[in-house]
């Protein structure tokens, strides 16, 4: 007889964001006249930009003609857009980034899910606390991770680095020298950054102790702040030690057209082996190339029409996020994020526990959110909100907590 | 320092089309004035159906309108598709397969690569010879096939059900028994097929000796005769054994649009645990669903409008196969596949090996084919054409076929 991926028996099994919806089910159900704001989800809401629409109808139009029609895609992604994200992304900022090193896939998911494989099933991981489970998730289907204490919420393989407020959300280095290191920055759920010679800080950490870093860039578009870098690639020697990822789904409202990116520079070596040609035949053997039509959408993110809609964009989303910082804060909220990301992390007040505090917020503001336990035993007592619904909505959903009991 | 996945390092460097490409290349460059015809590589050549445009620049409007915008797909697919694939491909042909159990995916190679996941590492595996290399490759990068023998071309840990003339293109029942088995009908590259029987045969097997079926339909469109399955839940038992692949490529011509799908049965069970729920995790926990507008592409395909078109769209190509198939008999050639296959599979002449072949046919008649060596050792001395060039490039090739010394 056959036999399954053990790994798999061995995760949790009920999911963050079903308990969620199960809870917000159950109370729409019992109050069916009470109008909820979903601040939980970090979904995008805004239209997709005019630029991209139109490039879209352009693409579609040439795959109806023979002339112009498209099958099968580079393995690795188009020149045209490999190359201005090479431009855009990284040149300009001094990263020394080049096109042949960037490879375009579906989304940040697959590639945050999928990247592991390349390394050793023996490497040890080491994921901050809260963290975006698929990090783990992906790691635990493949054995790297041991066993799960459902006491501590903790798998036994796994190096935690805690990010609190405590450590101002910048970890310490770990006693454990980890294999392999995912940083997600700006920080999803917590909404934190490095500042660059904190980040750089990471950086010589993993050149000197032969780790390689998984950089997950999602939410780089939100940054505002000078000092925080927007790419691994800007700190000196990132490019022997880290991979990059970035996504199209919150700085273009991407969640649903599906197009994201990960570059691995030719520099980055295991030994003599290296990791860009291992991720190119993974990508060869196992993908078929992201549609013509989403890489063409891809590409007008970078024009100068499609630039300045989407900063418009980013700019809608972060007038909710201060909003939402302002009100917390005026209502006596110990409050993070929500200056470089999309997510502002709050302390429950009076030690309330973080799913206490979200059945209190649904019963009391119907405003719903999302447990910080529900990323990582450090994450209680905290809770996130997303900056992503519609302003009326935000201002409104502050208002209900400012009038909290 | 962190260690590489050393089976990507057993992986043989040279990829099949890589080499074509580069001998293609090199012969441009020596004759530029001589017209190429290429019927070679598996891709489709016809624009996307007009059904099927339309469609996605309805979709494409959708998602540029606040009312309409949609985020994150659900992750295993739009109900509204999964539920004609149910009711058009499966029950209207008498199979009990329900929308539920239909995974939406970004295409079949993304499919056939990442199944193996769900499965024990020391489980065995067997494959066809030839074969697509996915299947094999996908398991050699998971560490089941042991190590590779470049004199015999196999490796150490597959089974393998060579398929030749001499037994119709239908493999033996192995002497060592198989835990998955991979099966492509039709088959690529091939193009030859089982009746109905005979893939009830290997369903029978599977349930009686615990092993999983991978049927891979990609090519079910190309189906012209009654009794080859166009499902393997056609056979009896097949939903306790079998989890079924399909493409949008090459029946509707979506190799450069993307979608596919893979159907796991819920009563596909491995002792207590259930093949439907560890797919399920994977797609949550490493894809983020196929695009809005792409799946909308895909519903369109099953209109009455859409089905139309793509069946003109099929006929084309076989109107090709035929002309290939007759063109080759009628110089002499031993020729399988074609009927029920966009594939032509043919003997070369005179004993010439596969590359031998590709050789003379490039240089003295201007043709691309694919030498069946590239698909594994029993592909050695066969040699594929492709249906899915244009009419008059095929009838033009086969003209000069004919002409060959």
């Amino acid at each position: 007889m056959y036999k399954i991926n053990e790994n798999y028996q061995k995760l949790p099994g009920s999911y963050l964001f079903s308990t969620i919806a199960q809870k917000v089910a159950a109370y729409t159900k019992a109050h069916p006249d009470k109008n909820l704001i979903r601040l939980g989800i970090g979904d995008v809401t805004l239209p997709v930009a005019p630029a991209v629409i139109r490039a879209l109808h352009q693409a579609v139009d040439e795959m109806g003609q023979a002339e112009t029609f498209r099958g099968y895609a580079p393995d690795l992604g188009y020149e045209f857009l490999r190359s201005v994200i090479a431009e855009q992304d990284y040149k300009a900022r001094g990263c020394e980034i080049n096109a042949d090193e960037i490879f375009i896939s579906d989304g940040a998911k697959s590639d945050s899910g999928n990247i592991q494989e390349i390394f050793g099933s023996d490497c040890t991981v080491a994921v901050t606390d809260p963290v975006y489970p698929v990090y783990i998730d992906s790691n635990v289907m493949a054995g790297r991770c041991g066993t799960f204490d459902p006491d501590t919420g903790r798998w036994s393989r796994v190096i935690y680095l805690p990010c609190v407020a405590e450590n101002g959300f910048v970890p310490e280095f770990p006693k454990e020298t980890p294999d392999i290191i995912y940083l997600c920055l700006p920080n999803n759920p917590t909404g934190t950054t490095f500042t660059k010679s904190q980040l750089q800080e990471w950086v010589d950490y993993a050149n000197r102790n032969g780790s390689v870093i998984i950089y997950d860039a999602a939410y780089e578009a939100y940054i505002s702040q000078e000092d925080v870098p927007r790419s691994v690639y800007e700190c000196e020697g990132a490019t022997a030690c880290a991979i990059e990822i970035r996504s199209f789904s919150k700085n273009a409202g991407f969640t649903g057209v599906r197009l994201g990116f990960t570059v691995v520079p030719k520099k980055l070596l295991c030994g003599d082996v290296s990791l860009h040609g291992m991720w190119a035949r993974r990508h060869g053997t196992k993908y078929n190339g992201a549609p013509y039509i989403i890489q063409r959408a891809g590409e007008a993110v970078y024009s100068e029409e499609g630039r300045s809609q989407i900063t418009g964009q980013v700019a809608y989303y972060m007038k909710n996020a201060a909003v939402i910082r302002k009100g917390l804060q005026s209502a006596g909220y110990e409050v993070y994020g929500g200056i470089n990301a999309p997510y502002i992390w709050l302390k429950t007040p009076e030690g309330m526990g973080s799913w206490e505090f979200f059945d209190y917020l649904l019963e009391n503001a119907g405003v719903v959110g999302t447990p910080g336990c529900g990323f990582g035993p450090c994450g209680e007592g905290y809770f996130r909100l997303t900056a992503f619904g519609s302003y009326e909505n935000t201002v409104k959903a502050l208002e209900r907590l400012k009038m909290l009991p």
